[in-house]
């Protein structure tokens, strides 16, 4: 690929908006949601909820043969069962390159000799300040058991490449994370290239 | 691109959780979180949060000269000002396609000759059901004003493909809609092949 290497800056800032309250209408160990009342820029007050979850980590980890190690995980909100990227929520203080190695080998029992960060995102940046940071895990090997939460039922499977193009271009990863975090190993580790 | 067409077949199935009850602990007209309490396979309780949330849409627009045409949009939740795709929830009963072309022209003025349907996908399937339809705009031009809400500050500029890979290449698309729509839309639609 040969880009346009005179990026554009970020667009200039707005100003922020006022805050008059910050109400905290649910709160728990999990998630939270508040409910702010802002001060838009015209000078009127305006209701604004944010939803509050911890970050997350998303890691796409090729095997050293060349392989996509991927879950297929039951996701109880919409009640289906997709292949994933092993993902989940930062713990508390976690740096997240740890908390991607520790992802990866709770739900696949694979562990990597490199770690490439990929671009980080804002899954809901008009609901949540939540932030996703992602990884390719490469040189991935078996090093032991799944270490599953009682909430997870998942399996894992290796895929070549091409099939992971395949179900990416074809809208089989359904999971916004996976399919991001496959785009961007496939545009910039160069070991993809 | 050439891919292996032997596509495999999602994951099977897991069998549902149970569900012992369901809470609406918060409701309003934007938004709603729902605690649960469902059955784990190995038969224990726990609880599991839904964050309710209208369905989205994302385009990517393309104008009749080939420019992306992008936002510069500031995000209460997390402060910054950053480069974005049109977007935004779907009314009650709209069609996807209708709400794409609805965001396309409130937030930039643009309308297309042609819609090419990309992969849509759940940003957060772990908390939420909420899905994004996504679409690429062909052929756009401007046909009007902005027609913005008071909470929308944006600006609205068009850049050329080479520009659009080399921020998205550089992780500057912190929006997750953006940088998967423009993804999938390098990958998938003919016309940018």
């Amino acid at each position: 690929m040969s880009h346009d290497t005179r990026l554009p800056d970020d667009p200039a800032p707005f100003p922020p908006f006022g805050v008059n309250k910050r109400e905290q209408v649910y709160d728990s160990p999990w998630c939270g949601l508040r409910r702010d009342e802002v001060v838009l820029p015209n000078g009127d007050p305006q209701e604004y909820h944010v939803f509050e979850i911890s970050n997350a980590v998303a890691v796409v980890p090729i095997t050293r043969e060349g392989e996509f190690v991927l879950v297929g995980q039951y996701r109880y909100t919409h009640g289906a069962t997709q292949w994933e990227v092993p993902a989940g929520r930062l713990e508390d203080g976690e740096a997240p390159q740890t908390g991607a190695l520790r992802e990866l080998r709770e739900e696949t029992g694979y562990a990597p000799d490199r770690m490439v960060e990929l671009p980080g995102f804002y899954p809901t940046g008009g609901i949540s300040a939540h932030y996703a940071h992602a990884y390719c895990a490469l040189d991935c090997d078996l090093v032991g058991e799944l270490q599953l939460e009682a909430s997870e039922q998942l399996i894992v499977r290796t895929f070549p490449r091409t099939q992971v193009e395949g179900l990416l271009d074809a809208g089989r990863f359904a999971d916004g994370f996976t399919a991001l975090s496959i785009a961007y190993a496939l545009r910039i580790v160069p070991e993809l290239a």
